[in-house]
């Protein structure tokens, strides 16, 4: 009894237990939208598109696996193509997380840096922060059914633009939020993955990541590389414990955690399958709808509007057929 | 040797380490501005708005502690009268920490939900959820400083408003992040505390409370009641494992973190003294501008915006006299 009455209250914190959608059918949850999503409005993630990485298991032996899923082109191609080396190479083997700064980011690499690196890996120039493409079709496209979406609830007014704080245009292009002015790039939302580098001109090779465990940091929008995202698994580094040196790395060579391997999904045997919520359905417009304008049960008062890395792209294992 | 260069690569990262500064004095990195802030910047926040909870110490025997800073007057005061009874009768006294929710909320409070509460506390309606304030003289004569500094650097244009993505006013109001419409309401970002509750009209107490550990859940905002933030020890609540449970509740009571005691700062012997980056300075300005344009030597392209909560106030331990 007491586990229902906790799990009540939690229900009414969140309003994303199916106890509730009953009682207001027709302003459903965003997962419950998600969960209603037809299998067409999925789509497949590609083997060669995820990276997946072991962590030595945690104190009390359990498998740690965090699996990130690559951007597909236009964007960052080039240190992705060098990622895929790396993995390819299995250098990331026996390196090891060495950084984790509470609200920002975990990052791992060769803690030594003196690992020698693959031969091949491509020099990446400042100019592939940002890409060009065509925003009429593939961003604005997508953007404006969100935007109807997002604001038609509250104004009535119809269309009006996602507003960005950063005040760029920002949206969907196949799955991923990206911002735009001429040309387009992808944003620094949580679990997102970057590439770290030292001053510019270095743009980093790939060898050194890192994935946003807090409040987006916007900011480093077109000055790092963002290459990916954490799509299960966040959690074994989210929750490991803050470093207590200077932003946050481990002071103690102890306190790193060892990696086991980085595999692409193609090189795994029994590699999990997974799929996301295509950004360009009913369905997606739908849920961003609900997270701008949350009518469930729990809620008084709508937002009105929603921080695009307030819209989660959802992302699931692909279910048995 | 190993340390230097790893250091190095991190300063890189943030360009927060003041090796690089000298390169740069023109452009200091925000945590520059605000080590270099005067002494009468700097607002004391009194022990009686402090709520100090310790929790029991970890796996290796450290202690545990996470101070509270409580809004101050003319927000949330219900909830947070209530909150003081709460402490003072040490009601939070063998309860727990129930629910870790990655991206979202660590959550505490009595896990059987049958302890019974101290006598006098106060229903608080929703009315509270929303506040009248002199919004041109302590709001948007705030938020204007800030605007100016925001925008002008990139612009050109003198002042433009603080923007924001749920496109309401924000700004900050005696050193806490606001938004406003008619009224006025303290806003979700990460570290924010707020009171647990079950279906509207219910409001909750104070006795269940949580704090945001992921990206800023502002469609929490006016929806349930803000009443502080945490400004030291909060990695001992983000760094907690996630639940496995629905919504992030753990489901065995061994997992549960156990409180041992909260208190006001008033009633624990030798409490830390704490001081805020008052929002109304010129030191605060120049800060929250470096936030939205970071030019220090790690930075190509300066955002030109920033989202009020990658704005944190300021807050430190009060140094020695």
């Amino acid at each position: 009894m007491k586990r229902f009455l906790n799990l009540t209250a939690a229900a009414a914190f969140c309003a994303s237990v199916p106890a509730f959608a009953q009682e207001a059918k027709t302003y459903p949850a965003p997962s419950e939208i998600v969960a209603a999503a037809k299998a067409q409005e999925w789509a497949a993630i590609a083997p060669s598109d995820l990276l997946i990485m072991d962590l030595a298991p945690d104190a009390a032996g359990k498998p740690r696996r965090v699996v990130i899923q690559l951007m597909p082109a236009p964007f960052s191609q080039g240190w992705i193509g060098n990622i895929r080396k790396l993995a390819t190479a299995k250098w990331w083997d026996g390196t090891s997380i060495n950084r984790v700064q509470d609200n920002y980011v975990v990052q791992w690499g060769d803690a030594t840096e003196k690992k020698a690196l693959p031969d091949g890996l491509e020099v990446v120039t400042e100019n592939e922060y940002e890409t060009e493409v065509n925003l009429s079709k593939e961003f604005y496209g997508i953007t404006v059914g969100i935007e109807t979406a997002l604001r038609a609830g509250e104004t009535g007014k119809g269309p009006t633009k996602l507003f960005d704080a950063y005040q760029k245009e920002a949206g969907f292009i196949n799955g991923w939020p990206v911002a735009s002015e001429e040309k387009a790039w992808p944003i620094h939302c949580y679990g997102m993955v970057g590439v770290g580098r030292n001053l510019s001109p270095d743009t980093g090779t790939g060898a050194e990541l890192y994935t946003v465990i807090g409040h987006a940091p916007r900011h480093l929008d077109r000055n790092i590389a963002v290459v990916g995202r954490v799509i299960e698994g966040i959690e074994h580094l989210s929750s490991l414990p803050r470093g207590t040196g200077a932003l946050g790395f481990y002071e103690k060579e102890e306190e790193r955690v060892p990696i086991l391997s980085v595999r692409l999904g193609t090189e795994v045997q029994n590699a999990p399958s997974f799929e996301y919520l295509y950004t360009q359905t009913p369905s997606f417009k739908a849920y961003a709808d609900a997270r701008a304008n949350r009518r469930d049960p729990f809620f008084i008062t709508p937002a009105g509007g929603a921080d695009i890395c307030n819209i989660p792209v959802p992302v699931r294992r692909r279910p048995a057929k």
